[in-house]
């Protein structure tokens, strides 16, 4: 029982992954492997898989090698590849630092979306400079007006006066992930999100950033001030709206579990 | 990261399990720590938690330690304390094989309800002695007429045409597990199931064996014939009644990872 592939998982906010160190790129990540690894039953389970890699072996992100040591290589629990997951770079990073792959501060990290850059904390918080938000028309969503940020993936926030007062999420919407926010207090949001595709999820990462942006804009507060706190399912996140446009989200990442899979389970996909 | 606590995680027909091995009896498996291993984000995720102790250690059945070097102490993931499990029981004796703990053959193991006797093949397919059915009057499931069985818990077996056709599970019959069985061929049913306290799941054990004794009973078909055929949504299972009353269940055990829980989330819960 000690041959096999190595594995961790480990979570931000309560969206878990299940990461696969390649650190030689010899790892055949199928649709299928994925599929088996992310089956809550059958297999470890998770929302998807963040495979490890030097950049200049990760194949797509030769670009990226001299700039961004590590390539981060997500793919969804169905087995499609994604192109980014700000939950996921914060587990990523976490577990370069813990690995001894990367030294904690400043870091650059490829991924599918280009070289993002990322702080790591030795206490397992990480910020993601998540790029800039893009503003776009107010759109409807079943009725209300909400608004529309882009983070690179397309976001509308509407303001509730208590999100656990919503019931179970639905939302004819479907081209949109949808945030629901709720003032607590000064700098401080509550939230809960409908992900495109999905459904209510326990935590999204582009979505807090959206959240703060729409809640910063309704309410008049200058980019460059102090963070805003967003509630949400899984936990806690921090969000700043810089000046110059960029939004920085900070979040946990926990390292739950490392070990292998066994040869058994391995031959019996 | 080399500390931190051993777990393995394994399933038998998709009922799932944490497996903590305690060779020595000092884990302290509080009902916190058996629902953070279970919670499926933010730990490993399972139907329950598995703890490996030898009898004479595991307090509660130091009179099976002659009998029986291992007890099962199970635990579902709610924290709370279980009898047994028969699908639980499979991925526990494979351990102990696969540990080096046990030969493969015949061994016997104490649960909550007893010695039991189980057979484990190099394989990984396990046999258990889950003891007498008994019969009781028919009852009366959502206006259907059910055969009555006792395997130690209660079960009742409805026959239906299709249980494809069923679509969600729903019964009024929260004192009792039922089962919804559909004859596929000679000595092959197909089954779903509805726990008591839990809802529909991939499998049961004690329901397979519940629901091939029912269908014996019910085409007059003797016992201590040919082993049944149990398709059910996890897998397959194999079910003989024998003629001295006991029922066999026969199944798969799969153990798909092993390793280490981190110190950092240890610390964390």
């Amino acid at each position: 029982m000690t041959a096999g592939m190595r594995f961790l998982k480990g979570h931000g906010t309560e969206n878990d992954f299940v990461l696969l160190p390649d650190l030689d790129g010899t790892l055949d990540l199928t649709p299928e492997l994925v599929r088996a690894v992310c089956n809550r039953r059958a297999g470890i389970g998770a929302d998807g898989v963040l495979r490890i890699v030097p950049s200049e072996l990760g194949h797509e992100s030769v670009e990226h090698a001299e700039a961004a040591p590590f390539f981060m290589d997500y793919r969804n629990a169905d087995g499609t590849i994604a192109e980014m997951c700000g939950n996921g770079v914060r587990v990523y990073a976490h577990y370069l630092v813990v690995a001894g792959l990367a030294e904690p501060g400043w870091m650059r990290l490829a991924t599918r979306r280009g070289v993002l850059a990322v702080h790591v904390s030795r206490e397992g918080e990480v910020t993601v400079d998540m790029g800039p938000a893009e503003i776009g028309d107010d759109v409807d969503v079943d009725g209300a007006s909400a608004t529309f940020v882009s983070m690179g993936n397309p976001h509308a926030v509407v303001p509730v006066p208590s999100v656990a007062a919503l019931g179970e999420l639905k939302t004819a919407r479907l081209d949109l992930n949808v945030e629901y926010v709720e003032d607590v207090g000064p700098h401080v949001i509550r939230m809960r999100v409908h992900e495109r595709g999905v459904g209510e999820t326990r935590s999204c990462g582009t979505g807090a950033c959206a959240a703060v942006v729409a809640t910063m804009l309704r309410t008049g507060t200058p980019r460059g001030g102090l963070p805003y706190s967003v509630e949400v399912p899984g936990g806690h996140l921090a969000v700043s709206w810089r000046e110059d446009g960029h939004v920085l989200l900070t979040g946990p990442a926990v390292l739950v579990a490392e070990g292998v899979l066994t040869p058994e389970w391995l031959e019996s996909l």
